[in-house]
């Protein structure tokens, strides 16, 4: 039975070539910078594009990943998928992988589906995994799935899978869903990671896990530090630190942005693609993007060229 | 360069045995009562619960098909998918199989995305897919799939593919759309199918292209008779005798509706299995559509037992 995790995640971006297909070799080297500058790894999460990936590309990343001598111990993989074999074939590859959480999404395709249809899929591959070294955290982002994941289902799924069910990655943005799931469910061991770092010091003041964050793939350090330090000397300015980068990227279409940016300090400029829907940043946004970084003081320190 | 389809066709139901597998003999033989009824297949649509098989599924119960001698020529297969190499794969295989026509969704995770977006991802199935036997029918469902396809979609998709771009289903319900759909493109021959059968006879009138219905699945002779003589005679009582059956199963959740009423005609408990987020209608509501099915004198006749 897996300890709940705790701390500051990457939704790990994904790099493509210029033939949209995944460069394992600029993935391994993102992952291994999140990872020194403490952050653990949600790699195949809305940030990554994960929903643009095969089952296959996903099972070979992570394969590559751990290859290349990264500890599964810092895993929490997306697992989500719509069609349940999808699912349980994601789930049970990042159990024998190793990976101590996997973060899924509820499927998605089906909209006003009922709480006992949710229940129902996650117990479906809960029990088709039949593993105790499988810990679920729950994806709960109901602007993209548009199906929610209810405390309602929350508290059915504890009681019956209490082993299993670790926590809830909340992107919904709204704090008093996040609130109310630390409250009702974080005294029993529940790890609940509101999505933005901007949330960070008040849901760990009231015994949230941390924070899975789009953008700890461009301040990991900055905010592993406020999560160590939060309630330190030096908090209010972590916190707010933190939040001046966030506000640069939250202004923009995210994902490509990001790409943009990293592109930029890895000088390779194939890491601005994006696969369809998703359209690479335009110029302009771009430059304004990188301008105010710039004026942020913002650097990738350490990232590999 | 496939000719623009026109007809009558059923989003197959796919049945799921007590382990929520897809049952092979019972999907073809439902697939052989719907084709000796005058309609085409458009298997793997919502109504297939497409988005809850995986790409294996769907490729594996495409072969069963043929090789239980179906003829390819009544196919419009569902291959859309969120991942790009997941909808090449589906509609290669489509393609190869000799489908004459495709019915691709937008992939529908990420919300907000641009028409640009929606574009480049059609183009680059087309362009990777590379055949001129394909003939692809764009899927709009805004309610499930929550990313339109814009008028200024189609019209970029055929200026650009004016071979390979057939047509549209319009599962909107909304008669203005589908209007705008035939009076802008179906001049050029786009083939616009509007999704229920109560739209029929006014969208044929103005140059539909027939219906790719839900209860196509139910009543595929009396839909079929519709389509075939809406101008006649009988016309209206046409349109009123299906009308009556299809608003039985719009008052409920229409996909365990249909699979529980096919248990009762085919004599099969297993017909009424959903994958999970779907759950199975529930005895009192399938109780009320049976009875309001029989008073409407409704039968499936010929439906293999």
């Amino acid at each position: 039975m897996p300890t709940a995790l705790r701390g500051v995640y990457a939704p790990v971006l994904t790099p493509f070539d210029q033939n949209l297909q995944p460069d394992t070799q600029r993935f391994i080297a993102h992952c291994k910078w999140l990872v020194d500058n403490g952050a653990g790894l949600a790699i195949f999460g809305t940030n990554s594009e994960a929903a643009s990936l095969s089952v296959d590309e996903r099972l070979r990343l992570t394969d590559a990943l751990l290859q290349a001598g990264v500890d599964p111990s810092v895993l929490m993989s997306g697992t989500g998928a719509c069609a349940l074999p999808d699912a349980v074939a994601l789930t049970q590859h990042a159990v024998k992988a190793g990976a101590p959480g996997v973060l899924m999404l509820p499927p998605f395709y089906y909209k006003g589906v009922s709480d006992d249809g949710v229940f129902a899929y996650y117990a479906e591959v809960i029990e088709r995994v039949g593993s105790s070294d499988l810990g679920i955290y729950l994806y709960h982002i109901p602007q993209m799935s548009q199906v929610p994941i209810t405390l309602s289902v929350i508290e059915r799924l504890l009681r019956r899978y209490p082993d299993t069910i670790k926590g809830a990655k909340d992107s919904s943005g709204d704090w008093e869903n996040s609130k109310a799931m630390i409250e009702n469910f974080g005294p029993d061991g529940f790890a609940v990671f509101p999505a933005s770092e901007s949330l960070l010091s008040k849901s760990l003041a009231i015994g949230g896990a941390g924070s899975i964050s789009a953008t700890v793939n461009m301040n990991p350090a900055g905010i592993r530090a406020l999560f160590d330090g939060w309630n330190g000397e030096q908090g209010a300015e972590l916190q707010a630190s933190a939040d001046r980068i966030r506000q640069i990227f939250q202004a923009v279409p995210m994902i490509p942005a990001m790409k943009r940016v990293v592109a930029e300090h890895a000088n390779h400029a194939d890491w601005s693609v994006v696969r369809p829907p998703l359209r690479a940043l335009d110029d302009a946004t771009a430059a304004s993007v990188l301008d105010s970084l710039e004026k942020a003081g913002f650097t990738m320190p350490g990232y590999p060229v």
